[in-house]
């Protein structure tokens, strides 16, 4: 299990996943643009815009290397002086405000004195919450977690809770899912091979759980009022990645290639001062919703 | 010369203001909030949404106090318990795309162990940068501080070219102003006083110029690509005020007023992938002039 074997698998997925977003919205096709990195490596970046169903969105393979500039030591805690580090990263942000964007990555590191680790998530950010679905989504991120430990879900859910969290706003980014970093055999009782099944299937997990919600959802119809609520919330999804997603800060600060990294960043959003949903109104009860610690698989 | 009269100018200045922006836009009021911060001290927040000419902005002002936590005296290199700081603060977005963003601060700290500075400064934000325009902005700010000090405009409008600049997109935010920060008796030859009087004129000199601004663009006609090419000019200003702006991100990890921090973002603004300007087009020359160093008022 070495770093070309992972890369070939990321690459795999990635086009697996291009395929099936594409035969799910059925219009929209991924515009693809390959570059390299001026100090080694480089990578495939997948565009969507302007879809049936998806109005924006990117699926990302890189795989970059080189020397590892010291501060970026200091904060991973490690003394290597070189560095591979390989991923799929996606956003998405459908057209349909009932439709959720979506949020997958899977990461792979390995540094020259023989460290290692695997690193990812997915999680759901519904501009309007339905119960059933948010129970089905975690659902299917526990059957996947559970493949290789039992108590990987409940792990890395708390985790993708306290990550997925906006504290200027006092909210959860949406319905979560599951986060977790720096797996390896030090850290798990499992080898580099289980470790990265798990990591494949976090993968393999996305396709069909977004195109079946894509399916359930995108011809609802729906008011000025919803679209109005789907850019709101956009825009606290932008605050998020600009101001707390640590990938994306480390990309602007590392001079990272910035179409790639603010892929992230939706078609349009809104700010308007001060906004408080009415009471009992559906977009009330997804604010009610947006905590830390909600049991979305057993729903009271 | 002290915090009261400090504070009732500030306060007269930004009743100023809005009085001026009202007049000038004919339609849109400003909805007033008047807030209290747990800590100590408050502010009125001011802010007009759908006016004639203005989409979105907010005239704010703050006069806050208590104990300086340990964390804020360190950034700031000072040893004292307690402070009062007080300021108005700006962000206007208009709904033509070639009426221009603007952004004004004046601010005044002090601490219980007798320091005390100014800061502040005006910048200019065009969707589409009209040069003689931009000379008279320039122009309008230099004779401002020329009332000081000579040397005033050339060394604040250098600290704006630095500090109205976003990093990872290798462009400035606008055409720049002036910025300053920690101005008195010992870090410039002026009283007091002098300096009270040198941040006034700042702010005083706002609402002419941005009502000129207003009257000179607003009625001019616009097409469906000027309108995207604002939300996406929108889109670095986002970019700009929640990865960079130290007013901003101070405001988001000291828990202050978080609609009152967020009034300077859109009503909307977009992204799109790796949207680059066709040769020659009006977008491109704009695109051109995003960088540091233009002497504005000497255009050649």
């Amino acid at each position: 299990m070495d770093k070309k074997e992972i890369t070939a698998a990321f690459i795999a997925l990635q086009n697996e996943i291009i395929t099936a977003l594409e035969q799910a919205d059925g219009k929209g096709i991924f515009q693809k643009d390959t570059w390299e990195r001026a100090e080694g490596g480089g990578g495939v970046t997948a565009i969507i815009q302007e879809g049936n169903i998806l109005e924006k969105g990117g699926v990302n393979f890189s795989a970059v290397e080189g020397p590892m500039h010291e501060n970026v030591g200091k904060m991973l805690g490690i003394a290597a002086t070189d560095f591979y580090a390989t991923g799929v990263s996606i956003v998405i942000h459908p057209k349909n405000p009932f439709v959720p964007i979506i949020h997958m990555n899977i990461r792979y590191f390995e540094v020259n004195t023989g460290e290692y680790w695997f690193g990812g998530g997915i999680d759901l950010t519904p501009h309007y919450i339905f119960p059933e679905q948010a129970t089905y989504f975690h659902q299917q991120l526990k059957e996947t977690c559970d493949k290789t430990d039992a108590a990987f879900y409940s792990k890395f859910k708390i985790w993708a809770d306290n990550y997925f969290f906006i504290p200027h706003r006092n909210e959860t980014r949406g319905i979560g899912g599951i986060f977790f970093d720096r797996l390896n055999h030090t850290s798990t009782p499992y080898s580099k091979e289980k470790l990265f099944d798990f990591v494949m299937n976090v993968g393999k997990t996305f396709a069909p759980v977004y195109t079946n919600l894509m399916q359930l959802n995108a011809t609802k119809p729906f008011t000025e009022e919803n679209k109005r609520w789907q850019l709101l919330r956009r825009g606290r999804y932008v605050e998020f990645n600009l101001v707390y997603d640590k990938g994306t800060r480390f990309g602007l600060e590392t001079g990272g290639r910035i179409e790639s990294i603010l892929m992230s960043l939706p078609a349009q959003a809104s700010w308007e001062y001060d906004v408080i949903p009415q009471k009992n109104s559906p977009e009330a009860f997804t604010s009610e919703l947006l905590v830390k610690g909600v049991n979305w698989i057993e729903l009271p």
